[in-house]
């Protein structure tokens, strides 16, 4: 199985911290060594660094460890292999353009008995079920809308596309189109929306601890979304069994 | 304007020593300070670092400086904004999946009243020519072609589809599919090709040489394609205006 962090917020934020503590699992605390990969939104555009190096001691996330990249979404992910050999083209997360826009997924989960009829521009360079998974999505979000829905619209045929293809499996997944990031469980994914007043957060991975009111304004909002709950004195929140949320301006939005 | 390098080889190669001289334009020995890029394709996945820094000091160039990535086929670019403002999604190399493959591009130049009908799935994130002649020319070969073809139909689309761009100005380009790497050329572009007896070489924008003797096997071969020559003691062989030149396995074939 595989891990994944997702970050959201309503100003450009550093993820170094949950980072550093999410790839202590990929060979510390974890043993998710089959390569990693992590996109950050910047604007429309994209840094996407994917490596089938252990995230615990590769170059590349070292730098992401160390380089203050702020971004408004996140999707990192750290793989142990179950389907697909290890190879760049298998690293999550994946990457296709739809209306003019970059949308990135990542998934934790193993998907039986799903061979969906790709018949649209979306076909996967590797050879994983979690990029099948997604190339059909984005081929039946462009065959149901005409251009760039709202987030609202996204998120009903989205809730309508997981609910088809979780049956296969485990689909932990998250998705981003920059503007709004998507969180969907079969089994783990918790989050946590920071706020004003801010705390300070220890990691429960390694001895590292921030005091975000330090690094903050009040109108900061972050949410982040992680497979295992990143630190060992907030509260998080698990997603349901089946269940799609969807996080915008760093909240979660009822919807 | 912009600048371009390109290499392809027939063994995964690095391409550190290329890569310095030709950063040197980005501050040093050019101005070429409005973002960088640059792509390696290892088997059919990719690397893609983008950065809107200039990439004499960007920590990321730096980590590709020192971090000895191996590939057959790599793309980089320097930017000098024409159009389009500085920002990640205005950074080349842009890339799109068709049929199941990375396609990688990269343009210098400028492009006058070049606006194509975009009618398919390839869209502009950002608001460059560039990135309009990349969709154009995805567009056009994904309606040309059934799946993939050899690289020798490619090479003959692909040069219906440049000859129809080109007059609308200066269209320098590389353009990778991880199988063969195309070059055309408007004005600067050229190339070299390296194979057995290596000799040693010397960087002309920085104090930098590297004995290739010492790096290779007999049976390696490197092509490099620039702007404008990194070397002062080889000889650089330059792409005439409207040719389009096809790499593959380190060698420029007879297309």
């Amino acid at each position: 199985m595989c891990q994944l962090l997702g970050m959201n917020c309503n100003t450009p934020t550093d993820v170094r911290f949950s980072f550093s503590g999410f790839t202590q699992r990929a060979g510390n605390t974890g043993d998710h060594t089959d390569g990693w990969g992590i996109a950050f939104f910047e604007d429309k555009g994209l840094r996407h660094f994917v490596d089938h190096e252990r995230a615990i001691d590769s170059p590349v996330a070292k730098l992401i460890r160390e380089y203050p990249i702020k971004s408004t979404n996140v999707i990192a992910h750290i793989r142990k292999a179950t389907q697909g050999v290890v190879s760049l083209q298998n690293c999550h997360p994946f990457v296709r353009e739809l209306w003019g826009r970059n949308w990135v997924f990542a998934h934790n989960g193993d998907l039986k008995n799903f061979s969906p009829k790709l018949h649209a521009h979306f076909q996967p360079i590797g050879n994983t079920d979690s990029e099948q998974a997604f190339c059909w999505i984005m081929q039946e979000l462009w065959k149901s809308h005409a251009g760039l829905p709202s987030i609202e619209e996204l998120t009903h045929t989205l809730r309508e596309l997981a609910a088809k293809i979780a049956p296969h499996g485990t689909f932990n997944f998250l998705l981003s189109n920059g503007e709004a990031l998507w969180a969907h469980a079969t089994t783990h994914l918790c989050y946590i929306e920071r706020r004003h007043p801010f705390c300070q957060a220890h990691l429960s991975d390694e001895d590292l601890s921030v005091d975000f009111s330090q690094e903050t304004t009040p109108q900061d909002k972050v949410a982040i979304i992680v497979t295992a709950p990143l630190t060992n004195n907030e509260t998080w929140t698990p997603i349901q069994s089946g269940e799609l949320k969807v996080f915008a301006n760093g909240q979660c939005l009822l919807l």
